[in-house]
């Protein structure tokens, strides 16, 4: 049962996390960027505890919101400069997995006068700004991922970024985040969370630890997208809403070990081209 | 399935894994201590090896060689008297759980001019130096915890320190190492595995996340149990020293999250009124 293990993450969970264990900010420095999209961070709530708790550490932060879905380089590149610009010691990225991607790119160009090119090459000369990861969506597991997902300027090709370095240090996993998604965004992110547990699972790089998590994520995601299927429109239960978010950060888990399968480089074409939210992109592929 | 994770420290397994992935231990500095026993480490080759990449490395190496079972408290200060005398950078445990548990004791030692007392209490005002743990027994899973159980001088209690600056960085499992062991040792370390793992199962202080790992842990952890006893006398094959090796260093994430249940603390009186082993002396109560 071999298997090796590196997971440097600390997953903060439970409704009121932000509040309850902020304190674990401070040893971080005195000054952040916080790295967001538009709107979903202030709907969640997630904005406003992140803030709150920086008042309280008496930690000064600039707030950057305009990452978009599928964010481009050169949304990182500016969020990256406006940490330097700010002196920023480390960031805070909250929302689903564009914002959080985009933050782990920008921790690199906030310590990296780099090009495109040498971004994704991983050739930084200097470690990437530490980066606290808020989720707000129950898919991405973003937050405990050493990679982020890019967007190309001018071609719009997907391409990745991964290294030990970007892996967040703290992630908070507060259900509470992700009770006012849609529908339609909740089912997506769902099934983008089974094929990355089931794609994990399959890899031929899967090992005893890997498989040991994987099987509980995938069972739960199967239960509650049937429980989703049922509600038939009514809303999203409590705990539903909680099993989904703790099972995608569990699938997550398998990203740095395993990558992912056949489905998702499949559905990246479905997302550049057709403009398929990628976990629906992706799970067409799952059952064959 | 809510769940919390932190386990920065990261396994690096397989045969070979020491002289393989030696070329991380130059990003944590110039100097270090080796914390040892006698004899195991020589015996299993593991020092050998680790010497060897040293000084591929250019790693300048000293090495304190005076750990006993059941490490005393005075033992883990005078190895972290002799780091801080070289200037060591880091340290480099090897062994069973004793020397592991006592590096970690050094590794505070090495950086706070403390009382025993203070040492108990948590109290430390500088961070510990960091720590590559090399196991050499499959049962204590010290390599993979922020725990050391230590003996008092005079007294003679165990008495644990527990902390997130003693995780090791990194944990090398090769099982090679544990093939010169004894049968008796083969057996009471992997009773004491066997222990953690099912009373960290058990333990109400479990999550999702801590049981998806446990279940492997004790399911292969018994199998192999049986197979020592069939085996009769007859040498332990490789693929079940190397399947105990593993099972242990998983039952000992859970150390991390859970601690012990009932049967540690009673076996902790067989091992020091009656020099009962460790494992075995965990194990007793195990059935009740």
């Amino acid at each position: 049962m071999e298997f090796s293990f590196f997971l440097p993450t600390r997953v903060v969970s439970g409704e009121g996390a932000v509040r309850r264990e902020g304190h674990l900010l401070s040893a971080l420095g005195e000054t952040c960027l916080i790295v967001t999209g538009r709107s979903a961070a202030k709907q969640s709530g997630a904005l406003s505890d992140v803030l709150a708790v920086l008042e309280k550490e008496e930690i000064t932060a600039v707030v950057y919101d305009q990452v978009m879905q599928n964010p481009l380089v050169s949304t990182c590149r500016e969020a990256g400069e406006m940490a330097m610009e700010i002196g920023a010691d480390f960031m805070i990225g909250i929302g689903g997995g564009s914002p959080l991607d985009a933050a782990k790119a920008a921790c690199v160009f906030a310590t990296n006068a780099i090009s495109d090119e040498e971004l994704f090459s991983g050739d930084w000369g200097s470690r990437p700004l530490p980066l606290v990861a808020v989720g707000t969506t129950a898919g991405t597991g973003s937050e405990v991922t050493r990679i982020a997902v890019l967007t190309t300027d001018g071609e719009g090709k997907k391409r990745s970024i991964s290294a030990d370095s970007i892996f967040p240090v703290i992630a908070y996993v507060d259900p509470r985040y992700t009770h006012s998604l849609p529908m339609s965004i909740t089912m997506s992110t769902a099934l983008d969370a089974l094929s990355h547990a089931a794609e994990g699972y399959f890899s031929s790089r899967s090992d005893a630890i890997n498989d040991a998590m994987m099987l509980p994520a995938i069972a739960s995601l199967e239960n509650s997208l049937r429980a989703l299927d049922r509600l038939d429109g009514e809303p999203v239960p409590k705990e539903l809403r909680s099993d989904l978010f703790y099972a995608s950060v569990l699938a997550g888990f398998s990203l740095n070990k395993c990558g992912t399968g056949y489905c998702h480089p499949l559905g990246y074409v479905l997302t550049e081209d057709f403009g398929v939210p990628h976990g629906l992109a992706c799970a067409i592929f799952l059952p064959s």
